[in-house]
């Protein structure tokens, strides 16, 4: 950290004009959608809804679901639950092309939360796929078999194309339901969800709310994975009831490769998909200097070779650029911590959550601020990510719409609907992202950007909206 | 969080005008001592120091420690190791005035840290104890009882005078027995220490070291409570050795009344003593919003009733305003999550650790910041606390010596020396503060400052040095 910038008192003009042109930037903000659209606070979908349905069958597997399972994408976590009683682990699974059927063998976990007791939750890993290939797999053997289907991804490489859709603060409202209805619809097809972090909004007390909602999304993620992150609704911190150990339903119920980064905890990890490279990080846990999560993303980041997988993509909850009110700066303790290196190293986006609304920043950095320096103002960076808040997959609490006035620069667009988004990575230089909101039909991008890669690609690339 | 003070092109003025005043006070420094010292690099005393003399007999026990246990003090929590077997986790004590002996029963645990295996770790809590009273205990019964004392403290109230000591980053080194023998022989006989943090420096090979480090410090420690903070050096994360579990040497060790505040971990709590409320803060440990710590710093805050405990002191490891080179910034990240609510509860002082050396802050604040705005320079705020930095204890690496420049305007005073502090709290109104330096005598205050209470006599205290 270099000081001095302010040796003596005719420096202070040169603070003076620095500012001044920040302000000049501060007063030219993006776009403010004027979409309008019905206000309705959310709730849960009934719990005899459709979508809730639970599978028929003594035992019958429910809430199936998969994710990555290694760094690579050569392995997937099968989980699942059992209600009559624990019944096999095993999943059996076998190529397309192949008649022989091979097993897996994993464990079974039940939880306790207050007065909630869950069914029994599998998890078992498949290692060695070939990729590029559909599986299919059959959990609940022995009592209620039920089959489903995956592709695994292409090997990682730098041209690579892949789709990612981008889903946070999903829920079970009704408006849940219509952001995955479209997400599935979308003709440019996601091959597998990027999450953000805020799941089935269980809370304190509606434990059962985690199987519905596994229910409901079974129809995605039991046939292409989701990669997680956790929000503040898989805290689950409530001491007043005794529940004092955070995210417990969470890492009961959703298992992530995360050794296979040298991660310690499934809160923070990586894994390389197709062209990319997903760092997932923690909002809500410890992130201070010497940390285990600091110091797992300091030995992370310079892992990171962009000419086997060019997008640097990251995860996270919590923004550090949010230009709604609510929830505002809350990401401002991280990203002191981290925006620097994501300049450093070059991140072509990152995707968060928790604000229940969208919004696309410019390409900005606000690294300059050395306590005494007066520099804090987000200015355009080229080497900076962009910043995308799709925390609008419905949730419970319904659309925030208050936005601070007037947008500011660092924000390029910025709408309340609730929606979601794909990042189609088309080679080393080029990525497509359309965000889609609920109301319109399923092919209509609200929200559109050519992502010029940082690494092969790095120019201008802000007027591609 | 409001914004829109930046409506218009005029206000780019305003932003101009406010950063020109800032930086008056940002070329305005405090001071930087000229005492000239020997800096060496420092390390462990020899294995056969005196000072790490293990006491003779049958399992003696060794490494005597107390601290409070309770909020108000009416119980103490007594630890010990035991090494030839477990022997007896009870604790004799009998007030001065007794002979009427009593015992309180607790557990032993022990702990594995790679090719390190403890030993028999007692902690014993007695409570119920009267206050205002020296008490003798005795613990090793049935094989090598030792005796020992502690006086409770005062009843709470606004104003019990109190003597606290200030230790930080003791260490082990010949600095360390400097900095606590200075402590012991200071004239103003400190009565409990505020100790914020790095204890023994163990760190990844020396886990030996926790055991040593417990002996030398058991002189002071087995006779007046140490409020414990968890440092850096506490975190002991080694996953390259397969040590994945933060804080495992430190918390089998050092037991803190951490439930009795309502916290739900021992790294975040609070405690009453005499006329002051004890805050201890968690610089590695999760504080975003919604986590534990963040909830519980957010309910305890609104308990201080400063009619009954005036003082609200604030204990962490690494430092929000430290203008040394070393560690600079690492604060930032939990300065921009809790400083608002230190300025909003009118804190009287934040005690840290970590760097180095030692200084002491302004009243000050930087809580303006909203990302658009351009305000983020510290400025002089009489409902601030006093910040400061006593990581000078004697540590293991050496002081620090290399200082921002030029000495920013919230630093008033900073030296890079080894030395102590006391707090001595007087009355309501005042509390009278000095710090002191090894290479002085005893008796001698190389820097002093008269507190005025944030409550009760909330004036301008700033000109007291």
């Amino acid at each position: 950290m270099k000081m001095g910038l302010l040796g003596s008192f005719s420096s202070s003009s040169l603070v003076a004009v620095i500012l001044v042109l920040n302000v000049v930037v501060v007063c030219n903000g993006g776009k403010t959608s004027t979409f309008v659209r019905k206000v309705e606070k959310g709730k849960h979908m009934p719990l005899d809804s459709d979508v809730f349905r639970i599978p028929p069958g003594y035992n019958a597997p429910q809430q199936v679901h998969i994710t990555q399972g290694d760094l690579v994408g050569k392995a997937v976590i099968v989980s699942w639950v059992t209600v009559d009683e624990p019944g096999s682990s095993t999943v059996n699974y076998w190529s397309e092309n192949s008649k022989e059927k091979r097993q897996a063998e994993g464990k079974a976990v039940t939880y306790k939360f207050y007065n909630y007791t869950s069914g029994f939750i599998h998890h078992t890993t498949i290692r060695k796929l070939k990729l590029n290939t559909k599986y299919y797999y059959e959990v609940g053997i022995g009592h209620t078999p039920r089959q489903f289907w995956f592709i695994t991804p292409p090997e990682v490489g730098p041209d690579v194309p892949y789709t990612f859709g981008l889903i946070g603060d999903l829920g079970q409202s009704f408006d849940s339901n219509r952001t995955l209805t479209h997400y599935e619809l979308n003709p440019q097809k996601g091959k597998a969800v990027l999450f953000v972090g805020d799941l089935s909004y269980a809370d304190k007390d509606y434990n059962v709310r985690w199987d519905t909602w596994g229910r409901f999304v079974e129809r995605s993620v039991a046939y292409q994975p989701w990669i997680w992150t956790a929000g503040n609704h898989e805290l689950d911190f409530y001491p007043q009831i005794g529940e004092n150990k955070p995210f417990k339903p969470f890492t009961h119920r959703y298992h992530v490769p995360y050794r296979a980064s040298n991660s310690t905890a499934p809160f923070w990890y990586s894994i390389k998909r197709a062209s990319a490279y997903i760092i997932v990080l923690a909002s809500y846990s410890a992130y201070g200097t010497y940390t285990p999560q600091y110091q797992w993303l300091q030995a992370e980041l310079p892992k990171v070779d962009r000419t086997e997988t060019p997008w640097l993509i990251v995860l996270m909850h919590s923004p550090w650029y949010n230009s709604y009110n609510h929830h505002y700066m809350e990401g401002e303790t991280m990203r002191v911590m981290f925006e620097r290196w994501f300049v450093e190293y070059k991140v072509d986006v990152v995707f968060a959550g928790h604000v229940h609304a969208y919004e696309r920043s410019e390409r900005v950095s606000n690294i300059a601020y050395n306590v005494v320096n007066g520099i804090c103002t987000p200015v355009k960076d080229q080497s900076a990510p962009v910043y995308i808040t799709i925390g609008d997959g419905g949730n419970l609490e319904g659309l925030v719409t208050n936005m601070t006035e007037p947008q500011p620069a660092y924000s390029a667009y910025r709408e309340a609907s609730f929606g979601h988004a794909i990042f189609d990575i088309k080679n080393r230089t080029h990525a497509y992202y359309s965000w889609h909101r609920n109301q319109d039909a399923y092919a209509v991008e609200a929200d559109a950007f050519w992502f010029f890669n940082r690494y092969w690609n790095p120019v201008d690339d802000s007027s591609n909206n």
